[in-house]
């Protein structure tokens, strides 16, 4: 294991995430080196082509990391990895949200500052799907 | 800011993500404290109500830690967040992992433990849809 690797799992114990050490060298170590509760929203633009939508989205996006429960984020747009049948890069912007627990996501949703990034970047959306992730 | 919170940031830049520090108190903080790239995988069992199958997914998604690109891994199923229109919890099981960049991803989709995962496991999913985000 990296020092750069130990590093970072040492950080996720800290925030109360559950870390498998490996008992056999090569053996698959870390399970969960995040926290509990991942919530991953992928947003389609009314119109994808427009680049100051995008942006508009994602800087809407940056604000929730000023949510008190929120441990991590994600902001990104489609990769340009293979394409494959199974591959959705239809998206136009996907946020990722760590949370400790269903609470902390709660707190999440009804807060102020969520409320916000909702009323003033809604109209640029036309879709949008959630997944909401509890480690297993 | 936590210290919890701060030790993992600073983690994070060990990972060479890229760490927007605060300009004034209270403004939204860290953009992305995830390594660039997230490959997010969606698996639908064939027997959605055998918990030995959605086992034996996981068990095998754990293998994929071992994988030296692998940056960050977590695997979960649906949370029991709030119902809403919105949000698909039809799922069986969610596979995160985080890469430094698409070079790293590449690897992961060709190596060995990979291909064996696939190989071991394929029979158990009727449906996958993988999703595959870089920082913006």
């Amino acid at each position: 294991m990296s020092t750069s690797r130990r590093t970072f799992m040492a950080a996720a114990a800290t925030l109360g995430t559950t870390i498998a050490a490996a008992t056999t060298a090569g053996a698959a170590t870390a399970v969960n080196t995040y926290p509990k509760l991942v919530h991953h929203v992928f947003f389609w633009l009314k119109n994808p082509a427009s680049k100051e939508d995008l942006s508009k989205l994602l800087a809407g996006l940056r604000t929730l990391t000023a949510i008190e429960t929120v441990r991590g984020a994600h902001f990104g747009v489609p990769a340009s990895t293979e394409k494959r049948d199974v591959v959705d890069n239809s998206y136009s912007a996907s946020e990722i949200l760590f949370f400790d627990d269903l609470a902390g996501q709660k707190i999440y949703q009804d807060h102020p500052v969520h409320k916000k990034f909702v009323a003033d970047c809604s109209h640029l959306w036309e879709r949008v799907v959630v997944y909401d992730a509890v480690s297993a």
